[in-house]
C-alpha cells in the first residue's frame, strides 16, 4: 500500500516514514536523509537545543532547534532545497503557539462538510486508520507547521462522545501516532456529557458536574499527557450548552477550563452562537450581530486557559465577509482565529479557490496581536490526494505557513507549494501561481459578488440558490425586490456597523465609501445606484458575473497547457469541467433572478434566460 | 395488542378478526355476529351464489352475493346499520373491476411519501408483520371495497427485487393473510431484473429474458395462484426500462404481459416518463406533454392483460391540475387511473385535504368508460391511526367508495364516513363534513391558487418555496417576473392544449375562458390582468392566500367545537396547530415574493412583509 500513497508537496520525500521513527528527532533524521538523497545534496547535521521549542536555525550546515523544532528545521531546509529558495536566514519561530487543524470527521466515517472522501481515522464507530497513511499525513502537518489536530467534529455524537471514556486507549494510539512529527490532539467534547453518566444535570455550577469533568480530565491526561485541551461547540445549532442552566458562556467554559488546567490543557469554545430559529420576518434581528451581543459583555471573564474561537467573519465562512467585529469587543480575552479549508461556501474542493490571499486581508483588519492562536477545519479525507482537488493541497500547505508567519506573501507561499508540488517550467509555474492568486476572485464574480453571500443551494452550500435561504431560519436574507436588494447594517440600519471601532465603521458606513466587494454586505441600494466607476449596480452584478463565468472558462485553458504529473493532471481537468459548469450555472440562475426581479436589460446584450 | 388496536371507521367492530377466519365467508359471517350483537340488531342470513363475484344484493334479511360479494354485502349492511343510513337497495357490483392500492413501502421499512410512520408489513429487509393488526387493515380494506394491495414500492430496491426469488414464501404468507378480505396482492418488480441473475441483458426482445420472466411468473404464480400481477415503473427517474435497448414501452409492457399472461396476472406498466434532467433554460421543453407524446403514438400495441397506469394529471399529483390528455389519446389500450392518497403535495398528513370531491371533478373530465381499473398510492403505516392524521382514514375509506361508484356524491361518502367514525349530534357531523369538503379548496388557497402549482420546498414537498424547482432538473416552471407570472401552454405556447381534444382544448385555450383555477396552468399573465370578478390577478393571489390562512385559522375554531373522541381529538388539534403554522408560512412567503416583484400593494392594506 505504501508505495502508492501520494506525496502531494512533497514528492521527492518518496518513501513512506517508517513506524521506527516514534520521535520528531528521528523523523528529522530520516526526512534529511531520505530527501539530502533523492535531491542530490549533503546532508545537515541536527542539533537539539530543547529551550528554542518549536524554534530552530539553519547555520553552517547543521540545525538546530528544540526537541520539534529540529523537525521543522528539516522540513525548512528540505523545502527551499527542493524548490530552490535559499535557506530562512537567523532563528524562526511561529507567530502562533497553537496552529490547530479542526477535523469535523465523526465516528461513523463521514466527515461533516467533507469533500476528499471519508475519516482518515474513524469508521464504524472506531478510530482506525491505516499506519503508513497517517504516517504521510504526519509528515505533510509538521512540514507545514501544523502542531495540533482536534480529531472530531465539534458536533458531537455518541460515539464521539466516548473518546474520552472507553475509547480513551485508541485515542492514546493515535496520539502516538502524530507525536513524532510535533502533532497534539485535542478532542471535541459534549457539554451535556454528565448526564449520559447519571450525574443528572450538566449545569457548569454543580459540584457534581465539576467533579465529573475533572475525574474526566484525570483519566484522559493520564492516558494522553500532551493531550493539546478540548474543543466545545456549546448552545449553538442545537447543541447543548450553558444557556439551559442560565448560565453564561465564561461559567460554561471555566469550568471545563478548571477540570483540565492542571493537567496543562487548553479549552477551546467556540464563539458561533447565532439565534438558528430566527423568523424571515424579523428585520430588527441581524445574525451577524449575534457573537459580538453574546460575548463582549464577557469579556475578562474567562480564564487564563480558554481560548475563545472566533470565525473569521460574523456570518460562517462566506466568500467574502468584513472581519468579525468580536475581535476588537475583547481585549482581555484569548481569542483564537478559526478558518475553514473545507471549501463548504467556496467551492467544496471542486472550484479552485486559494485561500492564502484572503487570510491576509484578513489580519490586515485584526488589531495586532489580538488574536493568540489559530484554527482551520480540515480539508482532509480519505482520497487518494488526502484534499479531493490536487490544488486544495495549497490551502493545507498554506495555513501552516499561514499560521507560522501571518505576514508572509500569500504569493511567495502558493510559489513554494507550487514548486514544491509541481516542477514546472517558469512559464508555466507563474501562470498557475497567477491562476491561484485569481481564484478567489473569478469563484467571488459568479457566486457571491458585492458582499452578496449566502444564494446557494440549502443544506448542500453547492450550486447557485438565489431564495435558497431567504424565507428560512438562519438569518440570511438579502431581501431583494424589484427595486433594490441587500441589507441596511449602518446605524440607521440593523446598527451591525456599530460594533466595529470608529475607523473601521467609517469604511463601511457610508454606501459610497463603502468597498465595492461589501457594498452589499453593509448596505441596501436600488439597482440603478451608481458605482464608483460609473456603473450601475444591477450592471455591475451581471458584468461579474459574466466576467467570473468567463474567467473560469479561461482558467480551463491556462490549465490544458500546464505540464502536471498524472494524476493530478486528469484530476484537475475533470473538476474544472464541474467548476465551469457550476460558473455557468451561478451566472445564468443569478443573471435570471436579477433581470425578473429589476427589469433592467444588460448593456452589452449578452444573454439572459426569462 | 389487539386491545390497543384503532378501529377507524368500524369502531362498533371492536374485536380483532380472529385467525380462523380464512375465508371471505368465515369473515363475513363474524363480522355480522360481532357487528349485529354491538348494534343491538339482529343478524341477516348470507347466501353465497359464485356467479355474483364481487357483487351483492340485501334482501329480506338475507345477503346474497359472490364469494368475496357476501363480504362485501355484509359490510354494506353493518355500515349502513351504523350510519342509521338505509341498506342499498338492488344488486350492487363494482364499477372498476380492479380496485388497487399501491404502496410505496421499501423493504427496510421506511415509506416513500410516507406520512403515518414506518411499513405495516417490511422491516429490516424482511416481510414481517403484526396479525391482528394485518387483518384489522384487512377488515377496513374489504369494508371499503378495495380488492388489490401492491406491497412494494414502485423504486424497487435490492430486498424488494427478492420479492418474487427467495422472499417468495414470506409474500405468499402475506397473501395468505389478505385472502380472507378479498384482497389479492401486487408486486412491484425491476425490469432490469433478469441482469441481476447472470442473464446479460434485460432487453424485452431477447429471448433468453423472455425465458426469465416466464420462468420466475411460473415460480410466483405456484406460490400464490390467485396474485393480481406485477406493477412497474420503467424509464422514469432513473428506473431502468426498455429505453436502454431502445425499445418501446409496449415491447417492454408486452414481454412481461406474455410472461404472466398464461396465470391470469396483469402487468400495470405507469405512465410517468418525463425528462428528470430538463435545463430550465430550455422554454420548449414542457413536462405535462411528456406522457401523451411518449405513449399516444402507442395506443394499440399494449396487449389485453396490460394496463397503463396514467396519473390523473400531467404533472405529478398537485393541488389542481387539469386531467392528463393521455386519458383521451389512448382509445385502445386498457389504462387506470392513478390517484395519491399519500398527501405528498397537499398537506401529508397534517394539512387536512379531503380528496372525494377532487377525485369526483376527475372522473367528470374523463370520458366514460375510458379507465378500466383504478388504484392509489397509499396513505398507510404503522402509525396507531394508520393514516397519520386521524382524517387522512376519510381518504382511504373514500377512495375505495369512489372505487366502487365514481359517480357517488362526495359528501355523501364523507358523510358517511364521519358518521361511522364519530357519532357526534347532527350539527357537529354537518360541521365536520363542510370542513371536510372544504378542505381542499382551503389548502389550494394558500398554498397554490389559479393553479401555480410547484411553489414547493425540494425533497420535502411540505411548506412553501417559489423558486424551489425553479432552476432545477425537474421540468417544474412559473417563471414569474416583475410583470407576468405563469407558462404559456396554449397553441401559441408550448402547445400543450393542443394534447386534448377540442371540446377539452376550448376551455382552456383562451385566458378569459379558462377557470380560475387553471387560469395560470395554463397561460402567462400579468399581475394587473383583470380576472372575471374585476379583481387583478395579483390582489387575486394575495386575496386567496390570505382568505385561506383566515380559513384555516376558522377550521380550528369550528374543530375545537367538536365532540370527537380521544385521542383523536388531541391528534386533530396538534396537527391543526401545525397546519395554521403551515398556512401563514405559505400567505406570508408567497405574499411576499409576489410583492418583492411585483410591487403592488394590497387592496385591503393587510401585512405583507417586506
Amino acid at each position: 500500500m505504501s508505495t502508492t500513497l501520494r506525496r502531494t508537496w512533497l514528492p521527492f520525500l518518496n518513501e513512506d516514514v517508517p513506524e521506527t521513527c516514534d520521535t520528531p528527532a528521528k523523523v528529522a533524521a530520516y526526512e534529511l536523509k531520505l530527501g539530502c538523497a533523492a535531491l542530490g545534496i549533503g546532508s545537515p547535521k541536527l542539533a537539539v537545543e530543547p529551550s528554542m521549542g518549536e524554534g530552530y536555525a539553519i547555520k553552517d550546515d547543521t540545525i538546530t532547534g528544540g526537541s520539534v523544532g529540529i523537525l521543522y528545521g528539516a522540513y525548512a531546509f528540505l523545502s527551499a532545497k527542493a524548490a530552490g529558495e535559499p535557506v530562512p536566514e537567523g532563528t524562526q519561530s511561529p507567530f502562533w503557539r497553537l496552529r490547530m487543524l479542526n477535523s469535523w470527521d465523526n465516528a461513523d466515517g463521514s466527515v461533516e462538510r467533507g469533500y476528499s472522501g471519508r475519516s482518515l481515522w474513524f469508521e464504524g464507530g472506531e478510530l482506525t486508520w491505516d499506519g503508513p497513511r497517517i504516517r504521510q499525513l504526519g509528515r505533510m502537518l509538521a512540514s507545514a507547521g501544523i502542531n495540533v489536530l482536534c480529531v472530531n467534529n465539534v458536533n458531537v455524537r455518541s460515539d464521539a462522545a466516548r473518546l474520552i471514556e472507553d475509547r480513551l486507549p485508541d485515542l492514546a494510539r493515535l496520539a502516538d501516532a502524530f507525536r513524532p512529527f510535533g502533532v497534539r490532539l485535542m478532542v471535541s467534547i459534549e457539554f451535556s456529557r454528565p448526564l449520559a453518566h447519571g450525574v443528572g444535570t450538566a449545569d457548569p455550577l454543580d459540584v457534581k458536574v465539576q467533579a465529573w469533568w475533572a475525574e474526566r480530565a484525570n483519566a484522559v491526561w493520564a492516558a494522553i499527557p500532551d493531550l493539546a485541551g478540548f474543543l466545545v461547540k456549546a448552545d449553538s445549532e442545537h447543541r447543548p450548552g450553558p444557556f439551559t442552566y442560565g448560565r453564561t458562556h465564561a461559567e460554561g467554559a471555566n469550568m471545563l477550563a478548571r477540570a483540565i488546567a492542571p493537567h496543562g490543557g487548553t479549552l477551546v469554545w467556540r464563539a458561533f452562537v447565532y439565534n438558528c430559529q430566527q423568523d424571515w420576518r424579523d428585520t430588527a434581528t441581524d445574525r451577524p450581530k449575534a457573537a459580538c451581543e453574546t460575548y463582549a459583555p464577557l469579556d475578562g471573564q474567562f480564564d487564563e486557559n480558554v481560548l475563545l474561537q472566533v470565525k473569521n467573519g460574523p456570518f460562517d465562512f462566506q466568500v467574502r465577509e468584513p472581519v468579525s467585529p468580536t475581535f476588537y469587543a475583547m481585549p482581555n480575552t484569548n481569542l483564537a482565529l478559526e478558518v475553514q479549508l473545507a471549501q463548504e461556501y467556496t467551492g467544496q474542493q471542486i472550484d479552485i479557490y486559494a485561500m492564502n490571499p484572503m487570510w491576509r486581508e484578513i489580519v490586515a483588519d485584526l488589531p495586532p496581536r489580538t488574536v493568540s492562536a489559530i484554527a482551520a477545519v480540515s480539508n482532509l479525507g480519505r482520497d487518494d490526494n488526502y484534499t479531493g482537488h490536487p490544488f486544495a493541497a495549497a490551502n493545507l500547505y498554506g495555513f501552516g505557513r499561514f499560521a507560522w508567519d501571518p505576514f508572509a506573501d500569500p504569493e511567495a507561499v502558493l510559489r513554494t507549494w507550487a514548486r514544491l508540488t509541481y516542477r514546472l517550467p517558469a512559464a508555466q509555474e507563474d501562470a498557475l501561481v497567477a491562476l491561484l492568486m485569481n481564484s478567489r476572485g473569478v469563484y467571488e464574480k459568479y457566486t457571491a459578488n458585492l458582499g452578496l453571500d449566502w444564494m446557494v443551494n440549502p443544506h448542500n452550500h453547492y450550486g447557485p440558490n438565489p431564495l435558497g435561504y431567504e424565507f428560512d431560519l438562519w438569518g440570511t436574507y438579502n431581501r431583494a425586490d424589484r427595486n433594490a436588494v441587500g441589507v441596511d447594517r449602518t446605524a440607521a440600519g440593523t446598527g451591525y456597523t456599530l460594533q466595529y471601532p470608529e475607523a473601521m465603521r467609517a469604511r463601511y458606513e457610508k454606501a459610497e465609501d463603502c468597498p465595492d466587494n461589501l457594498k452589499l454586505f453593509f448596505h441596501r441600494l436600488p439597482y440603478d445606484y451608481a458605482m464608483a466607476d460609473g456603473r450601475t449596480l444591477i450592471q455591475r452584478l451581471y458584468d461579474d458575473h459574466f466576467e467570473g463565468c468567463a474567467e473560469s472558462e479561461a482558467m480551463a485553458e491556462t490549465l490544458a497547457s500546464l505540464d502536471l504529473p498524472e494524476p493530478d493532471k486528469t484530476e484537475v481537468r475533470e473538476r474544472m469541467a464541474k467548476q465551469i459548469k457550476n460558473a455557468r450555472e451561478w451566472r445564468d440562475v443569478l443573471n435570471t433572478f436579477f433581470h425578473r426581479l429589476s427589469g433592467a436589460e444588460d448593456a452589452h446584450g449578452r444573454k439572459i434566460y426569462d
